[in-house]
């Protein structure tokens, strides 16, 4: 499918009754520290506290009725449960959610909260995606990948799009990479909706796939992924990285620590509440601070979920 | 001095220039919950983190220019010292400011960030006293106390004002107490600005001297005061109880799980970060839960200045 700016229109004015339109914040200090002007679009304020909102509803939006009625499935331990759970729920459609017995009990409460059936599973990914095929067959709903599905893809990039219509002038977004999917809508949305404007992807080196991937012209994978920032560590797909490989110009990848000191700065300057991955665009302009100079940078705050238990500071 | 509207518009019009016009959020989430319409003012995003910058701009603002070159003193150990400091940095006053010698390290950093030149003491009120007595006198600096002060208390009712503006109907306003200032501000807003408004103040059980107060009718003090809402360790004075016990309905007063888990609730819910001070009058709500019911509730979060290595989840 060739993606135009009117698909992209249309995405937003579907989804928009649906989600938060969320703040964009800035801080004087953290333009200091940083030398250049950044906005952040918080999607930690969005429902359910992450962008993933976005992509998941657009997801079960464009399901025939037929399709609605017999719901829809995923694999995922993370945000994407979630966000897939509370958009099916407010949009009146069962969601059957496939998550590892491993997966921790606070995650799991937190997709029953937003009433996902959760089938439990052995944690590979072949298990998984066996379990959520079972389902599939069993009950006629529709599979939705967190990351590597198109509708899911062009749900994510109206953050981009909502930024830019507020910030115009950007010189570049950053947005952090895990699976794809934030970082090819980003860019699409960049493509067609920004002047001027480039698009970068930010990775913690302990899992630095893209960044590998970018290079090979292939897909990469990880054989560890040893980081706090716990919503980068799955690989691309077939069906944004094609996306990634001709829209985002480069990837920088940032330590451990460069993501803790821009979390702690984000918590503590912005007092707000994001989660580690947050903080990987912040990480990477503050390491390659030289290059941002007096830019105009737009980041994606991806979420705020985290276990208040269990801080890395 | 008889208190009037005009002084209040005066006060805000004054410091406007200075200050942020903080948001005012609210989270579906903790309405629902506390089965009440809750509108939050944010404090939190206040410059320096607090409330405090209002009334310690107001205070500053207020001198005469001869005096405005000796600049202020103060003692404290918590947000008025930063307050104090950054006001009178933006508008080219020096700032005196007396801080216990036991006063934590990250607590002198953050005066130092704003340019305030520390004197250590002894950490006795005595000592405080004596040590400000004796930096007025050598400087010529005016004395401003971190809550019995005119200026500081008008200056801290601005905070209601804008909530008030923002949101006219508002049936209550609960703000937290400790030295009185922001509690005696917000009532004097209420009175003025409200339309069948009131103001109810809220405490920690640990420290419930304004509680005890306003039944005795004579400013009480803490023999202790083991709270984490390490705000509202002080007490009350002079300046600000005739005011207290004139215009403020009632305190509501809650324990310390109450507080921590009211401040959880605004960290998980509104993925904000906020000091545990500013949980305390959601923490009155979810306590009183009945008589709160279907009202609309304005709460005055007082700030967002924490340890992030020392939480209390």
């Amino acid at each position: 499918m060739n993606i135009t700016k009117a698909h992209l229109e249309e995405v937003l004015q579907r989804i928009e009754p649906h989600i938060h339109r969320t703040p964009v914040l800035s801080s004087r200090l953290i333009n200091k520290i940083a030398g250049t002007d950044i906005w952040f679009k918080c999607e930690n304020f969005q429902k359910m506290g992450a962008f993933k909102m976005r992509g998941a509803t657009n997801a079960i939006l464009n399901l025939s009725e037929e399709n609605k009625k017999k719901g829809v499935v995923t694999h995922s331990s993370g945000n994407f449960a979630q966000a897939l759970s509370l958009a099916a729920k407010s949009l009146n459609v069962p969601a059957y959610i496939v998550m590892p017995d491993s997966a921790p009990e606070v995650k799991k409460a937190a997709v029953r909260t937003y009433e996902g059936k959760i089938t439990e599973c052995p944690s590979t990914l072949r298990d998984r995606e066996a379990t959520a095929d079972k389902i599939q067959k069993e009950t006629g709903a529709a599979f939705i990948h967190p990351s590597n599905d198109l509708d899911v893809i062009l749900g994510q990039g109206t953050a981009a799009m909502e930024l830019l219509e507020d910030h115009p002038k950007l010189d570049i977004i950053i947005c952090p990479v895990g699976g794809g999917g934030l970082i090819a809508g980003t860019a699409l949305a960049v493509k067609y909706f920004g002047n001027n404007c480039s698009c970068i992807g930010a990775e913690p080196m302990e899992a630095d796939d893209a960044w590998r991937s970018l290079k090979s012209g292939k897909i990469e994978t990880n054989d560890t992924a040893n980081t706090i920032a716990d919503g980068l560590k799955t690989h691309l797909g077939d069906q944004n990285f094609p996306i990634i490989l001709e829209n985002v110009d480069e990837i920088i990848r940032v330590s451990e620590e460069e993501i803790k000191a821009a979390l702690k700065l984000i918590w503590e300057r912005m007092k707000i509440v994001v989660e580690p991955s947050s903080a990987v665009p912040l990480a990477a302009i503050i390491k390659e601070k030289d290059r941002f100079q007096n830019k105009r940078i737009g980041i994606i705050i991806s979420g705020g979920n985290v276990d208040l238990q269990n801080l890395p500071f």
